[in-house]
């Protein structure tokens, strides 16, 4: 794993724990829970999340259920931005807009307020990983059909050898550690 | 619905929308995500959270999934302290402690990672909104088996009438807004 931001003071690898394994045989899982638990840590990769994204005239930032609602808040509160969630299906209150997509055996829903941006929104999407990128992509079409613009996509893990950046080909993706899913 | 705490400069009812009916006929739904679409409401909630157990000695701050992560993780950031995450059954991809409680109609379960909190924690616990207390309950008992020790609890909606706050008792509970689930 390397580390892609080069002004990084805290060693992000060394606080996020693999687990092999898991969920199946041949996959490494990256565990951000000792990320968060590491307050150096947690702090350096939320202020790095918004200083890649500093410049982009962000109003909202929208954070993916459940793990980026975490680094994506707290990016919000940073920038000084609403928060926005992205949920899954039926748990807003209000009215929805709602996105299904295709995951590696069946398929999930998202769901957005279709009020939650106001005109001339400028949409900064969270979440903790970039694999595939079904998730985002499919994050990115609920901002726009809400009526926001995707001024970034700033995610803390990026699995390499998946198709997660070239889906997301300038929306402005900042990622901030790369790794693979199959090895160290 | 009156505002708990006297130094708020932005009116925190205001930000929050009520839905009528909402998840049944005669239950008024308090939606935050207006709230979180407020930049100064968001970040006045925020650092009311974080004010309210400043003097605490709080070295860990717990949010409860889902809505609990996003007051939770900006507290956390805000209190330069470690954030930790209390999950849904089946979402934490180490070791667990679990633990399962009533709802009105069944159970549901929360998990902590077995070795989230070291000797010595002393945590925060932030949620939402404190209705019955049953989820909080649950929790505060994962953070004890955990190894910690509670050092706050806070809401940002009680709704009064419930028997959130009696089932807290001692525990240092802070609510920013009380309201009720029946009426304005």
């Amino acid at each position: 794993m390397r580390t892609h931001r080069r002004d990084a003071t805290v060693d992000l690898k060394a606080a996020i724990r693999a687990i092999p394994d898991h969920p199946k045989p041949g996959i490494i899982f990256r565990d951000l829970t000792t990320l968060m638990g590491n307050p150096e840590a947690f702090r350096a990769t939320c202020q790095a999340l918004a200083d890649a994204h500093q410049d982009r005239g962000v109003t909202h930032v929208a954070g993916i259920e459940a793990r980026g609602f975490i680094f994506g808040a707290a990016v919000a509160d940073r920038m000084q931005t609403a928060f926005v969630p992205v949920r899954k299906a039926g748990k807003l209150p209000h009215k929805t807009i709602t996105k299904s997509y295709a995951l590696e055996y069946g398929e999930d829903t998202l769901e957005i307020h279709e009020d939650a941006l106001p005109e001339g929104a400028r949409v900064l999407l969270i979440d903790d990983l970039l694999a595939t990128g079904g998730t985002a992509a499919a994050s990115v079409e609920l901002i726009r059909a809400a009526g926001g613009e995707v001024a970034g996509a700033g995610f803390v893990v990026e699995l390499v050898g998946l198709p997660g950046r070239s889906r997301l080909e300038g929306l402005g993706v900042e990622t901030l550690a790369l790794t693979s899913f199959e090895e160290d």
